[in-house]
């Protein structure tokens, strides 16, 4: 079949929209028609050229929503009409990693995923002169239709808006996970959360869910305050206001340091601060940004000893299949919020837009509406 | 009054055993005849001036054993008789931190501990001409006579060795505690031991005990492979013998990383190794040994992102009062082994030949009986 994409042609280039061909799914795949996607920073990371492991012409996107169209072979959980959300992080349910009880890198899929191609080692994609054009993420949500594994879909209630959840295929999973898989943070907790980008709303949002009682904010930017106190920032403290050291700062300000804190920015530095500021005894720090090719993190030893712990998340510590429909759960129920933070939709053609708006710091998130 | 003492007159001079002064106990206090103390690193460390918070004079020792000769007004918990192991990480039940369930770092008199007081801010000893000496991490097991806070005493059953018990004051509860307080190793786990010193055996221990299926030692002396393997080591790896990538090495050797790894070394390169050497997912690095002061452990933040934890200990993560009586038990009970370990008995007056045993690697542990 054909189909419009926005197409990455190569690295730091405008993505091109296109009629691209599609080939149908093979053995446990599954065509999913695309209704909505939204714009992430790993998705500008990989189009500016500065992702190592980026390669072109691909497909990008990978916070979607959408409907499945038809099935593969052997596909037993999924059936034409289901409402899905793409997973880049799949849940097999069966490898070693998924089978651990301890955390979510399903590895199933992972070598041929991050070569840009489907389980079998090929790419459903090409060009209409058949030039093949590759995955991304094992999503490629800037497609109007697109095929996956059946371990990479999550299915999801159809009444949900597709514009709103799309969201959570990405930013809504990873904030509100961490806090929620990884911290596994409990009611009464003081936490900071560094970053107040659109990751750093949703940790906010997961600690006013999960019965927090201090949520410190930590950002250079005062813009942020207002939408961050709606979704449950108790305290703002901007380093640029705090004459002596951030840490004992902050420690002050959570009477002790904080059970959790959060980094959002991918800084190392920050990353150094956050972990400081944790309790003695039981503070944890969770890395959530990702930092520059080659930087590192470091600290003094005796932070670890003293009973801070140092860990980091990825999609939120989700497992897809059974995570995401509950997030979408709550977010129709009212218990999570997602509107506010989608402020700009776009159609596909306007998707070059969604990143200059990203880059200009105008959009929280930047929706491309099929 | 007046007892025998090995004192620490000023940094980087050998003990000197005099006759000293010691008060009574005073309210909450409790006056206890030391029956054997091992000497540690941690001794020498402050002996020898490198500790940038060691006292002078001071009485050292914290890895004692004995019995109770006087209690002070207030003390409920203990009578004049019992057998209790001194505890340089008291546990008072009552402070933020005990009652937190997340820590053993009880504070409920670091500060004085910490200036070498006992917690009404003096000292119980002084030399014979009236100059005051100082307490030692709340313990002065160098002293044939002590006096402790109540909090600070484990009551340990009457008919367990005074002369290896001791032991169980620092190196044992340290390397054991570590894999079941801190750690919390599942049976059929996989680790790694770096350092087959004392504590790197009663890691090893505490991991057989736990029931794991794989523990490999790392250490740069071939002659430790003898007394690891009857700890329970079950592979030995030797850097100087490995070609390659050591995290690479070890990674393959547990079959895609260990679940739990031990540094017990105080090397930050070597604590980076141990972090890069856990398991992808699920990996767990436990840091014991102590650091050079200003030294700092740096790693890429995805090591962390990609599910591994980097922790600390101190004590083991005991909870003194309540986990020491528990080891003696599983002493007594032949669940752990201590006896091969206590390689030198000497008398007070030896005290020196204990640190010099312990300098040229001779000894595992040199232990003092009275
Ligand atoms: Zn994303
Ligand atoms: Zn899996
Ligand atoms: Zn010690
Ligand atoms: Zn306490």
């Amino acid at each position: 079949m054909r189909t419009r994409a926005a197409v990455a042609v190569e690295a730091g280039k405008p993505l091109e929209v296109m009629e691209v061909n599609l080939e149908g799914p093979k053995a446990g795949e599954v065509l999913v028609e695309i209704k909505a996607t939204g714009i992430c920073h790993t998705d500008e990371f990989t189009l500016s050229g500065a992702d190592p492991e980026g390669l072109f012409p691909a497909i990008l996107g990978h916070e979607g929503a959408g409907v499945v169209l038809e099935v593969g072979p052997g596909v037993t959980s999924l059936k034409p009409g289901d409402h899905v959300i793409p997973l880049y992080t799949p849940e097999c349910r069966q490898c070693e990693y998924c089978l651990s009880g301890k955390t979510n890198l399903c590895q199933a899929i992972r070598t041929t995923q991050g070569k840009g191609l489907m389980p079998d080692g090929t790419t459903r994609f090409s060009m209409l002169d058949g030039t093949p054009i590759l995955h991304y993420m094992g999503c490629s949500t800037f497609s109007n239709h697109t095929v996956l594994p059946e371990i990479a879909l999550a299915k999801v209630r159809p009444d949900a808006p597709f514009d709103k959840i799309c969201y959570i295929g990405c930013g809504v999973t990873t904030g509100i996970g961490a806090v929620i898989n990884t911290a596994k943070v409990e009611i009464g907790s003081r936490a900071i959360v560094f970053g107040l980008g659109g990751i750093g709303l949703n940790v906010i949002q997961g600690l006013r869910l999960a019965g927090a009682d201090q949520i410190v904010g930590v950002d250079l930017n005062p813009a942020k305050v207002e939408m961050a106190k709606r979704f449950g920032m108790t305290d703002f403290v901007n380093p640029r206001d705090v004459s002596g050291d951030m840490v004992a700062h902050l420690v002050e300000l959570t009477k002790g340091g904080a059970d959790y804190t959060f980094d959002a920015t991918g800084n190392v530095q920050v990353m150094r601060t956050a972990l400081e500021a944790a309790h003695k005894g039981w503070g944890e720090s969770i890395i959530i940004g990702v930092a520059p090719a080659g930087a590192e993190i470091s600290t003094r030893p005796f932070q670890l000893v003293t009973g801070r712990v140092w860990k980091g998340t990825a999609f939120g510590g989700a497992k897809g299949r059974t995570d995401v429909p509950k997030i979408v759960d709550w977010y129709m129920d009212g218990k999570i919020e997602i509107d506010p933070m989608i402020t700009h939709t776009l159609s596909l053609d306007e998707i070059n837009k969604g990143f200059d708006l990203m880059h200009n710091g105008e959009s929280i998130r930047a929706v491309v509406v099929y």
